[in-house]
């Protein structure tokens, strides 16, 4: 294996899939990235036990030559201190084999020695199954993880929770996130006649919300034996699936409001978070919504730190004036938080009931639920 | 108590005097910030056992009122969430105690009601004494300082090592830190007739080197029984003194070196960098300097990862061509990086000596020894 290449595209493609790699790992070979080297470029590969990135790095980039492969072959590198000295080089890189276990790099006058892995000993990729191949526009596939993902269980009691739940059908892809106290929904269209359901780790959205951005274009989405893949042109990342039944969410939404408010969204997420203050975790951040003259009132306090309330306007009021709530002013925030719009709507069945949040508009791609806690 | 004061310029004091206060303090008043109203404007005191910070806010500032005094008092409040709180409040604010532990807070429709602390049960400020005066440009009391603290020992087994030794007399102000492996050294020139020694700790230096800045114009320096207080129009900062004799450094530099070397400090500093990479921290960061063909080799290695060797242009060299030592190559890394100056000069005397970084002129101001450790 030998090859030349650019400081800065290696460096970059190094630490993307380093993201991938966990220097605490039992098996030491897991603690490096593997590198193919072959004609037409230069794949990474990084992994943990929930996920897998792979990376290409073409010899070309729109026609300019970035890497020179003289002479093809694989090794796996430790990643912390092999990414750590590629980002300390200047300009270009000679990169070459001694054996399967140690490698020579070398720029200007800087020569330096690194041992390595026998790529061998590398776990291979999971295989592709055609149960399910779809493409959507990177944006919308973010747009849809971002409202939901914030709502996952962080307690492992049902592993099944701490994951986003990504169904394919019908020609949409819907996700879906609860813990249980909070439910977050955000439905997109997708093309496509294949039908699936998947349970994705949080931290694997976690770290695809990091890789892709608007500018990725299309994300195909495949299945692999126990895994799910996402692929763009220059990176895959296969997450692992958590296994189980995704419990079926759609009974747990109110049907008949009482209570319809279209409200701002910009200056409700100040004033809920200004209550959040005053609202101690040790009672469930408890916040209090009612309603007073026409007004919304938001409101919260402890005997420990005092007291605040604030009214603001209700741009329109459907249905019965009588309103009192207190939810988890932190679980408002991260959904409203998730929201692009200017005017939310939300709607409330009863002091005991889940509140809704949707869209101010007629269709709602997305929609938050949540629960009440008891103020008294 | 009862005044009117502009979000942005109340919120900014607090947050200032509040990196004073920590909320895990045995006496429950000190985990507060007190207000002071007067005539004049407003002062806000924040305190821990090794610091106190004191902040006033002009009812005007440059000529716009910002602050509107209605009625005097004092009281304490949690700086925590009180500092929050203004911070998430929008525009002017309205602040009046409903007695001495009970504050409102209005602005626009938001009320709010903060339960606070009794003003008599606050510590008094430490009383200012004679025996020193002086004024120094914010700027160089910034990089004396800056130039030393990184060389204050961690471990507290001699208590004394743990605090920068600020001297003054001679119309000189110096500043000594070591940690005994190596010492950092700065001088500035100061017009005063004041003697005095004071070793102050690297956590009061560093809230110090966040408060002043170039814009600051000159700096107060005086002491008040066990504290030393450095004062600028706005903010004065009190910090506690560390006991004890510091030692004298002088004789540890060597007088005659053996190599002198000019070096181009950028180029050294990313060389050392790199061998850095190599040289875990199990062997001291071990990074080695030698002279092979008229240059600079840096080296260094470990049987785990492998071996990193580059060489650098030495500019001018004085005295013996014969020279091999090594050093903790972070120790290098800290004092080099203080450093502005393009090129600096290097002293060995040996390979058990010291080494000695000065700058490159005639007189230098600033100097760092650092010793070296065994390679074999």
């Amino acid at each position: 294996m030998k090859f030349t290449i650019e400081q800065d595209v290696f460096s970059k493609a190094l630490s993307e899939v380093g993201k991938a790699v966990s220097s605490r790992t039992l098996l030491p070979i897991l603690s490096g990235i593997k590198m193919i080297v072959e004609e037409e470029g230069i794949t990474l590969i990084g992994s943990n036990s929930d996920i897998i990135i792979e990376r290409f790095i073409p010899s070309k980039i729109n026609g300019k030559v970035v890497a020179e492969v003289l002479q093809t072959g694989t090794i796996v590198v430790s990643a912390r201190y092999f990414t750590e000295l590629i980002k300390k080089l200047p300009g270009q890189i000679h990169v070459e084999t001694i054996n399967n276990q140690t490698i020579k790099i070398q720029s200007g006058e800087i020569k330096t020695q690194f041992n390595g892995f026998n790529a061998e000993e590398y776990p291979i990729l999971p295989l592709i199954d055609d149960s399910i191949n779809i493409h959507i526009p990177a944006e919308e596939l973010k747009e849809a993880i971002k409202h939901t993902v914030f709502a996952t269980a962080r307690s492992e009691t049902r592993p099944v929770l701490t994951g986003v739940n990504l169904t394919i059908g019908d020609n949409k892809l819907v996700a879906v996130a609860t813990d249980s106290q909070r439910l977050a929904f955000k439905e997109r269209r997708v093309a496509t006649k294949d039908k699936g359901s998947f349970v994705i780790p949080s931290s694997s959205i976690n770290e695809l919300l990091k890789l892709i951005n608007n500018d990725t274009g299309l994300v195909e989405i495949q299945s692999a034996e126990g895994y799910i893949l996402f692929k763009t042109e220059e990176i895959s990342l296969y997450s692992r699936l958590i296994a189980g039944n995704y419990p079926n969410t759609a009974s747990l939404i109110p049907s008949e409001p009482k209570t319809t408010l279209l409200l701002s969204r910009e200056p409700l997420v100040k004033g809920i978070d200004r209550a959040c203050l005053f609202a101690g975790e040790w009672k469930n951040n408890n916040v209090s919504l009612s309603i007073e003259g026409q007004k919304l009132c938001i409101s919260s306090g402890s005997s420990e730190m005092g007291t605040i309330q604030e009214f603001q306007d209700i741009r329109h009021m459907e249905g019965e004036e009588e309103l009192k709530i207190s939810v988890d002013g932190h679980f408002l925030l991260d959904a409203l938080k998730t929201i692009n719009e200017a005017e939310i709507k939300m709607k409330f069945s009863g002091s005991m009931k889940p509140v809704v949040i949707e869209s101010a508009g007629e269709e709602s791609s997305y929609l938050h639920l949540i629960s009440p806690v008891r103020a008294f």
